[in-house]
């Protein structure tokens, strides 16, 4: 099975016309991954900035219907592609049985230079896991 | 010309790496839109939020270079469509003659009720007039 | 025993010195009240916003030692005095046996127009319990 | 004259009631000051914080009237007492003639490792000329 993490809308997530101002739900993007770094790849991302770090090279989103404060959002991670120093991945939100938005997105193992450096064996061991879980 | 805003990047944007935390951008990118609507489509946001609104539908987003604090970005906005309820844009951030993202969105015309709607003409004028600026 | 919620320090709260940015603490803050009422006093914020709110009129906070990505906080809040309309209360937040801050704030039960009114007798009531389970 | 920046209320600042959220007016204050560090006092905060910061301590705010997206807020920065390594400040925001916010805080001057060191001549005597400007 995906990665997945539970995720309540709260106050702070909502824009003056009542739903989840959209930038929140990059930050919660960020959030769940951060999890999945930590828990599923067994690599602390607080660890792993002293030295390292993973930014995002590109994400995209569809937003296909709002949420609410309260709503108890699943967020399911799927790994798609584990490259040479980098990994795509698909994360879809749900809430009530219905999807609320679904991104798209591809991270870079960097360096503390913040140059792509190829994933240490154990990390890409990890992911390549994950991937066959999603499939 | 297409419309431009510009923004200095903060403390509060920047991350533990020291550079632009990305879903920063993303409030940097609704607040550009937000100046938008205020001064090239005679829309003040403020006040169509009381009885409409133009969420973003879609968004995407490639960071290309990262930016540290005290960076000047101009952000550039172009209309590459213009729909019945909707419009499709691309937003470019550079500094220092280099680019740092390109965002390309979708926002659509709502009413209160969230249902989309067309725009109305004086809007529509306008951002067909964009388009053309920006073409 | 007074409320108490546990908050882990992610990345999203961290500034360019790798120490939460004290503006994230005041939505962790805010966080916290809202499962506070949702959970302790039984008025989820959620169907509170609909006609009635609980805005804070005064806040302070003293940051005594910095937190990390990865700390996990504890969040301690007790009810200091409940008026006709207003609360007190002060939260404690600590990290491996350290304080990290104290807040010390004033919310207000204000009615849909943003008028202050008494406390309904329900909530008065659970707020006075926690003020007890607190001292 | 004391030290001034202006901010328009944007639609990221506002939550669910319409009103700024008040964990964004502590974004906004931290900008102010990063204006006035950069402005002022000479002291971009981008490059102090290579080696050197200047954290808040403590902060408190009195919340007085509510501000909405689109109104214009004049933020007034005060130096009251310049220490061996910190200094007082009062911060008042209003907006239409109307106070809307006041804070006071304190801020310390640190070195790379974070501890508490004296100010700079240069960057004292500029904010000793702060404090009377603002007298």
């Amino acid at each position: 099975m995906a990665f997945e993490v539970h995720q309540r809308v709260l106050f702070r997530h909502c824009d003056p016309a009542g739903i989840v101002f959209y930038p929140r739900y990059f930050e919660m993007i960020n959030d769940a991954l951060e999890s999945f770094f930590d828990q599923a790849i067994g690599a602390p991302w607080d660890q792993m900035h002293q030295n390292a770090g993973v930014p995002t090279a590109e994400i995209s989103a569809r937003f296909t219907a709002p949420s609410r404060q309260g709503d108890e959002l699943t967020m399911r991670l799927e790994v798609n592609r584990v490259g040479r120093s980098s990994m795509d991945y698909t994360m879809g939100a749900s809430a009530a049985g219905e999807l609320r938005f679904e991104a798209k997105g591809t991270m870079v193992f960097v360096n503390h230079a913040g140059k792509s450096t190829p994933w240490p064996d154990k990390m890409r061991a990890k992911l390549q896991e994950q991937k066959e879980l999603a499939a």
